[in-house]
């Protein structure tokens, strides 16, 4: 990791991310190479490696920026200790969170399959942490007697797919705000959940 | 057409099709090639030819047949006409359908990219055909008040979104049985949709 906090790796890095990112998303990762990659930054193949050891690296640091920018995005969010609002918050972050970054969402599901063990092991832990943050919402909503959630792992996995499906079909521009459609999949969510 | 209706196609052209399919969802369509193809059948190169003029021809006819079945299976399901029970029958076919062709389903979501313009026209008409068919059961529901669906597009979104993640992390021999998982989904959708 040390390599990274070379002199340039400010400027080359997140161009180097970058391009890596729209590459894999629109070739797929077996396909790009590290020349190509190389080739759209506008570096010597060579100039890759002070920044990444190899490919794998590349796809492994793109997956985790992704899941730790989630995790921590979701932790700073401001939001009051109800499940009710808890779970309105979450759906309404999850949506805008992943449309921004459809790309990035896009390698997270496709990509798992080319990660190392080890590195597929690391992924899956933090995709686990951010599972395990809504189903605690869902299961302090059973407590408090607002919730009938007969099986809150499978809720959990229902919700987030449901709410990832937004980024298949959602274009700006279209019949829909974005708020109005956060506000269209938190009736749904909130009508599955609410006893 | 013509060609793959030599002789030697029964035989061959579902060899080839799974072959196709298996390493397409593999490593993607981009990082195959035809020669690839051809060993993992056991047979030339040129002989795939014989069955499909390009890969880009495979790649189409392995969705369009995923998706025609997929429509001919849900056509052929006897179900009687209430919007509560078509919805159940859909949600219960939807899952187990698309359980058991986890490699179909991959591709169908992560290659749409690698179509080209007039494939994924036809592969898109396809896909909306089959969007219809759950959405008329959701409007059925709204008049028949038995559905409080506020946008009936969004909501066919959705459910599909929330079917399709079960392939995502189901694993036969887990703690849930594929019937319960069924049970547990459609008890999810009924009161997302029921008024």
């Amino acid at each position: 990791m040390a390599r990274t906090q070379g002199s340039h790796s400010g400027i080359t890095g997140p161009r180097i991310s970058d391009a890596a990112l729209r590459l894999f998303a629109q070739h797929g990762y077996a396909a790009v190479s590290m020349r190509q990659i190389a080739r759209e930054v506008g570096v010597q193949a060579g100039a890759l490696y002070n920044y990444t050891p190899d490919k794998q690296s590349l796809l492994f640091r793109l997956m985790e920026s992704h899941m730790t920018e989630l995790l921590a995005s979701w932790r700073d969010l401001p939001r009051d200790g109800g499940a009710l609002s808890q779970l309105e918050a979450f759906t309404r972050f999850h949506i805008r969170f992943h449309m921004r970054r459809p790309d990035a969402v896009f390698i997270a599901y496709m990509e798992l399959r080319n990660l190392s063990p080890d590195n597929f092991t690391s992924i899956e832990s933090l995709r686990r942490e951010y599972e395990t943050a809504l189903e605690m919402i869902l299961k302090q909503g059973v407590s408090e007697g607002v919730f009938v959630v007969p099986d809150t792992k499978i809720a959990t996995l229902a919700v987030i797919a449901m709410l990832n499906g937004v980024n298949t079909w959602y274009r700006s521009g279209g019949r829909l705000s974005l708020d109005e459609v956060e506000t269209t999949y938190w009736e749904m969510v909130r009508r599955a959940m609410v006893s």
